[in-house]
C-alpha cells in the first residue's frame, strides 16, 4: 500500500512529507519497502533522513544488509547513525564491517567508541555478546517518586525501561524492580524495601544457548548480566533471545543433515562457503561407506552363489538406515532440549528397545512376505529375520549414539541422519549376510 | 541448595517456615524440587499451601505434569487453584484433562468458567488458542493521571501491565500506549493525544508460527488479538512465543528424520505413541525401496557377469543420499524460515547446480582411485563417472523436491532425510548400472 507513495516522495524529493509519512510506519515495514530500492537510492535515503531515524530502521534490517548500507555512508555519518543506536545492536554492525572502517569508527565515536570496543571483545554467542549497555540502575535508599522523576529526566527508551536495577556504590547488583511495582507503590517508599533481592542474572560468558534456556524457564524479558565481581555490565532483551532460538534452531537442524553451521543464511551464503561446509562429512562418510564395500566383498562367494540376495541390499539397509535416523532425531532434540538427561538413559533405552521390537516385528513381516514373493520360502524367512534383526539393531544406534556423545560432552548432534544411516549400512550388510549364510548352509 | 530444607520443613508440617521459604523461592526452581516428590507428597503439598501460590507453581511446570498433580487433588481446590491462573495457561491444563472433569471444573468455576469455555472453543495453535484474557482497557479521553491511579487500584500483574489498550465503548481497538511512555507523560495528558493508533494486532485464528514471526518481526513484548469486528478479545505475551518457536523447531526437526510430529515431549510419549509415529513412515518408504530392488533384478545379468560391482554399492548410494540429505536439509530450512522465497527459486537452483558440480568433481576423483585402487583402470572411471552423477543428480532432488512440496502447498519438510535417501537409492542404481553396463559393453 504504502510503498508506491514512500518511493515516489523519496524520487519527487518531498522530504517533510516522507518524513511525516516515515512517522507512521513501523521500521519493520519499512525494511521491506526498501529493499525494492536500488543500493544507489538506498544511499540516497539514508542520507536524506535524520541519523536517529535511520539507527532504528538499520537495526530492523539482517546483518549483513545493514552493513551494505552503511558500507556506502561516509564514515562521519556511520559514527553518528552507530551512535543513535542500541549498543548491542550497534556492536553486531560493527563486527560485519571490514576491520579498518570499524577501527575508525571506534575513534570517530570517541566515549561512545570505547563502550563499544569493550562490547566488542566478547564472543559473539556468550552473554556478554548478546547484552546491551543501556540499563537504569539506582542506589538502594532513592524513593520510588525519585525514581520515577529520574526515569522522566532520561526517558528511557523501550528496551530498557521494565526493569529497574538497584546496585551498590562500586555497581555491585543487589536488587531488581519493575516498572509495573514501582507504579503500583506509594511514592514515599523506599526502593530498597520493596525491590527483589534475589535476581536471576548471569556471568558475562554464558553460552546463549544457556541464556535462552533460562529466558524460558523464568519466563524472564530482561536478563541482567554481571562480571566477576558481581557488577552489572549488561543486559540481554528477550526479543535477542527470540532471534537467537531461530538461530540455534537451524544450527541443529543443519547439523542433523550433515551439513557444518553455515553461521550466516542460505541466502547470503556463496558458492564455495557451502561446497566447505559439506565436503568434509561427504569425504569422512566415504571411509564409513567402505567398511560396507568389504562386508559386500567379504562375502562375495555368497552373493556369487545366490544372486537374489542382492536384490534386497537397498531394502534392508535402507530400512537400517531410516529407522536409525528415526530415533536418533528424537535422541538429539530431546537431549538438546533437556527433554531427557544423561541419567535417565536406562529407562529410554528400554523403551527404545521395545519400540524398536514393535518396529521390527511389523517391518519384519512386510520383509517376509516381500521376500518369500520373490525368491521363495527360504528366502522369505532369512528377509524377515534379517529385517527384524537390523531394525531393532538400528533402533539402540540410534538411540546410544548420541547418549554416548554426550557423554564424552560432544555435540549429539553429530550423529546426523547421514552418519547413522551409513553406520547403519555396514551393520545391515553384515548381520545379513551371516543369516543369509547359515540358512543357505554356505 | 534449598530442597533438603523444603523436604524436611514439608516432612515436619511446619507450614507458616514453609511458607516463608516458599516466598524467596522462583517458581521455575520449586518445580524442579517438586521432582523429587513422590505423588502422594506432591499432593499433600499442594494441599497444604495457598490455592493463589499453587497456580503460580503450576503454571510453570508442563502441562501433562500440571495435569497429573490436579488429577489427583479435589476438584473444588481445582476450580479454585484455575480461577488464580491466567486464563491462557488454565486453558491449557483444562485441555490436558479428562472431559468430563473439565466440564465439571468449569460449572463449579461459574463466571470464570464461561470465560474460559470460551477461550477453550479456539483451535491451541492459533492466536486464539495462545491468548489470555487479562489485559487493561481504558477509554481515550482518560488522563494519564488517571490511568496511574487506574493501574494502581486493579494492580496488574507483570504479564499485561505493560502496554495499556484504548477502546471504544463498544470495545474496538483504536490504540495502544507502553507503560514506560504513561510513567514519562505529564499527569493531565490525555491517553487519546499521545497514544499510537497504528497497533500491530493479529485475528483470532491466525496460526501460532505466524504469531512467532510477527513478534520476531516487529520486536514484541505483547500482541493484542481482535475478533472480526475489530473488538480487542486477549492478549498474547512474548513468554508463550519462546514455548511457541522451541515448540516448532522440534515439529520441523523430527519431520526432517521422518517422525511424524509428536505433539508432546519424548519423556512422556509412550511405547505405542513412538511406534504409531514412525512405523507409517518406515513402510511407506520400504515400497519406494521396492523400486531400487527392481532396478538391481533388472540388472541381475550385468551383475552376475561383474560381480565387483556389487562391492560399490553401498559406497555410492550412501553418497547419493548424504548429498540429497544435506541439499535437502539446507532449502527445508530456509524456506520454512523464510530466508529464501519461492520466488527466488531459479536463483537458488543455479547455486546447487554448482555446489554439486564442485562436490561431484571432489567425490568423483575419491571414487575414481577407490574403484581403480579395487578393480582396475576401467572400474576406476565407472566408480569416478556414476558418483559425478550421483552427486550431481543428488544436490538437485534435494533442491527441487521442497520447493515443488511448497509450490504444491505442501509441508516441504515432507522432503525428509530418510526420503531423499530412500529416492537416490533408486536413481542412484540405475544411474551405476547404466553407465557400469555401457563401459563393460554387456
Amino acid at each position: 500500500m504504502v510503498q508506491p507513495v514512500l518511493y515516489s516522495l523519496f524520487r519527487e524529493g518531498r522530504v517533510q512529507q516522507l518524513l511525516d509519512l516515515l512517522k507512521g510506519l513501523h521500521p519493520a515495514d519499512l525494511v521491506e519497502t526498501l529493499h525494492e530500492f536500488s543500493p544507489e537510492e538506498q544511499e540516497r535515503f539514508f542520507l536524506l533522513i535524520p541519523n536517529e531515524q535511520s539507527a532504528i530502521i538499520l537495526q530492523e534490517m539482517d546483518l549483513p544488509e545493514a552493513a551494505a548500507v552503511l558500507a556506502r555512508l561516509p564514515l562521519g555519518t556511520v559514527a553518528e547513525i552507530l551512535k543513535e543506536m542500541y549498543s548491542d545492536e550497534a556492536v553486531d554492525i560493527l563486527a560485519e564491517l571490514p576491520k579498518e572502517n570499524a577501527a575508525k569508527l571506534l575513534m570517530l565515536m570517541k566515549e561512545a567508541g570505547e563502550e563499544l570496543k569493550e562490547l566488542l571483545a566478547y564472543e559473539e554467542d556468550t552473554s556478554g555478546g548478546l547484552m546491551a549497555t543501556e540499563f537504569v540502575a539506582i542506589p538502594e535508599n532513592m524513593t520510588v517518586g525519585g525514581t520515577l522523576a529520574y526515569l522522566r529526566k532520561v526517558a528511557p527508551s523501550a528496551e530498557n525501561a521494565y526493569y529497574i536495577y538497584v546496585v551498590t556504590r562500586d555497581k555491585k547488583l543487589v536488587g531488581v524492580i519493575s516498572l509495573r511495582e514501582l507504579v503500583v507503590t506509594p511514592l514515599e517508599t523506599r526502593v530498597g524495601q520493596i525491590m527483589h533481592r534475589k535476581v536471576v542474572k548471569v556471568p558475562e560468558d554464558l553460552d546463549q544457548e544457556e541464556v535462552a534456556r533460562l529466558f524460558e524457564k523464568y519466563g524472564l524479558l530482561v536478563l541482567p548480566v554481571v562480571d566477576k565481581e558481581d557488577r552489572l555490565v549488561g543486559i540481554i532483551t528477550v526479543d535477542d533471545v527470540i532471534t537467537v532460538a531461530k538461530e540455534e534452531a537451524t544450527e541443529d537442524i543443519h547439523k542433523a543433515g550433515s551439513v557444518t553451521p553455515l553461521r550466516t543464511s542460505y541466502k547470503s551464503a556463496g558458492v564455495l562457503t557451502l561446497y566447505s561446509k559439506r565436503v568434509g562429512w561427504l569425504l569422512a562418510l566415504i571411509l564409513v561407506n567402505l567398511i560396507s564395500s568389504g562386508v559386500i566383498a567379504a562375502f562375495e562367494e555368497t552373493l556369487s552363489v545366490a544372486l537374489t540376495l542382492a536384490f534386497f541390499i537397498p531394502l534392508l539397509i535402507g530400512t537400517g538406515g531410516n529407522t536409525g535416523c528415526q530415533s536418533a532425531t528424537l535422541m538429539v532434540r530431546a537431549l538438546v532440549t533437556g527433554d531427557i538427561k544423561l541419567t535417565s538413559w536406562f529407562r529410554t533405552f528400554g523403551k527404545e528397545l521395545l519400540v524398536g521390537m514393535l518396529l521390527g516385528l511389523t517391518l519384519g513381516t512386510a520383509g517376509w512376505f516381500l521376500g518369500a514373493f520373490r525368491g521363495g520360502a527360504l528366502i522369505g524367512v532369512i528377509i524377515g529375520l534379517t529385517m527384524l534383526a537390523i531394525v531393532v539393531t538400528a533402533n539402540l544406534v540410534g538411540v546410544i549414539l548420541p547418549f554416548i556423545l554426550t557423554r564424552l560432552r560432544l555435540d549429539p548432534a553429530v550423529a546426523s541422519s547421514p552418519l547413522i544411516t551409513t553406520i547403519m549400512d555396514a551393520i545391515g550388510l553384515l548381520t545379513y549376510f551371516t543369516i543369509a549364510r547359515m540358512f543357505l548352509a554356505l
